[in-house]
């Protein structure tokens, strides 16, 4: 009998945002969650009970007869914690889900290895359609590379193969892309807030700024006081930021970035 | 015969991108621009035949006898140009559509004046729909006051009665919400292009950074290496952009006051 896809028995180490979600979908889609990992016993069973797995705390417990193991931890942890967390199951096939992190991390550590990174903004609260979600899949063999894109694609339209470099600068532009893009709506919020209006009155124009590089390329869809160099309105607004001096010095660097790109 | 508000005479000073956007959105609401004008003649032709309108390039030669004359200019050219705008129509009803303006700029000028701001990014290549764009009202009269919200209600659902230090504080809000969300979007596709990695695949990221605020508050819907504070990772960026000293600088800047905003 030929066993599909789903069948695959995976552990997730790592219970966060992005773990999170990514066992929802693979639970979603018909893959078999044996156990979930988390230093947080608290996040281990959050996560464990929505994708009916088994949960520890404890490296050494980690079953050893999955097919695939998932690894999502905070870079940092992942690195340190890596030569415990492969012990004993060298010979599985393990993956991160790092836009950061090469491939080759791995190399001396287990035989196969590779990664599969969903470039998305995770949250636990809400639930992302995975669909169109681009997966960046990469690995140390063909065989391996052709199922990791099997597997992603039962989740999502958008799978490619990238290499860690491709990677690496993907994910620094969705820093850019995403994170900091988030940060100039919380200012925004902020400066709000000080002056008891809602934020929900920006959501339009939020919307609209989204929507419109789907048609025009970013520079040339720019609008406002920076690209008109309108030294009269930039000047008011810095004045108006002289109580919030870090919010002002961004408000400066990024005018005068926007000028000289468009210039 | 009561006349509808669509018989309203209109005259727009300036054919940017706002003046484009509001005249044609007023047009296909019925309502009758009777001249467009513009310092340059291909601005001034192509907005008034969208809008059946005459028009010129001659302030001296705007019509006397319009009932609202809309002024959207570039803010140092309005202040500049003022007297010159309104002269021999002093006692017409007279708006600007600048967020950064307040509305005591006519005060010693004209009679009735006031201010209609649409909250948006405009580009004329692109056609917005207004019915969900905030548009701030204020004038120096309650009558005037209620037909421009009138006015503005044909268009768009959302209608606010805004002070002149509410709109500048909102105009700010839309600087970092907009222009500097846009500028994000385009640092990330220079990056992208110098690697020879598409945009487009940044657009779903766009997307639900955009939708997620919906739901979310921004400071509670940020994630990434800087919330995370994983300094791996934000010195590996830091290093990646050490060609892009701009870029660099912004990345530390703006990832410093994530952290800060969030510890």
């Amino acid at each position: 009998m030929r066993r599909s896809i789903e069948d695959t028995s995976i552990v997730f180490i790592g219970a966060g945002n992005l773990a999170t979600n990514l066992a929802k979908a693979l639970y979603d889609n018909g893959f078999r969650i044996i156990q979930v990992y988390s230093r947080t016993e608290e996040s281990a069973r959050a996560l464990a009970q929505v994708v009916e797995a088994t949960y520890t705390t404890d490296l050494s417990s980690v079953v050893t007869d999955a097919q695939l193991y998932i690894v999502s931890l905070k870079d940092a942890a992942f690195v340190q914690l890596l030569p415990e967390i492969v012990a004993g199951k060298e010979n599985a096939l393990w993956v991160h889900t790092a836009g950061s992190i090469p491939m080759d991390v791995w190399a001396d550590k287990v035989n196969r290895y590779g990664v599969l990174y969903p470039m998305q903004t995770f949250s636990k609260q809400r639930v992302v359609d995975f669909q169109h979600i681009p997966i960046f899949v990469e690995s140390n063999s063909e065989a391996d590379t052709r199922f990791l894109k099997a597997v992603a694609s039962v989740l999502s339209k958008q799978v490619y193969e990238a290499t860690s470099e491709q990677r690496k600068n993907l994910h620094l532009a969705a820093v850019f892309t995403c994170n900091f893009t988030n940060h100039m709506y919380a200012l925004a919020a902020g400066l709000l807030k000080k002056h008891q209006l809602p934020f929900e009155i920006m959501l339009p124009l939020i919307d609209e700024t989204a929507r419109k590089v789907h048609e025009i390329e970013p520079h040339l869809a720019q609008t406002g006081p920076a690209i008109r160099y309108d030294e009269n309105v930039i000047n008011n607004h810095l004045q108006m930021l002289s109580d919030e001096p870090e919010m002002q010095e961004l408000y400066r660097l990024i005018s005068e970035s926007i000028h000289r790109q468009n210039s």
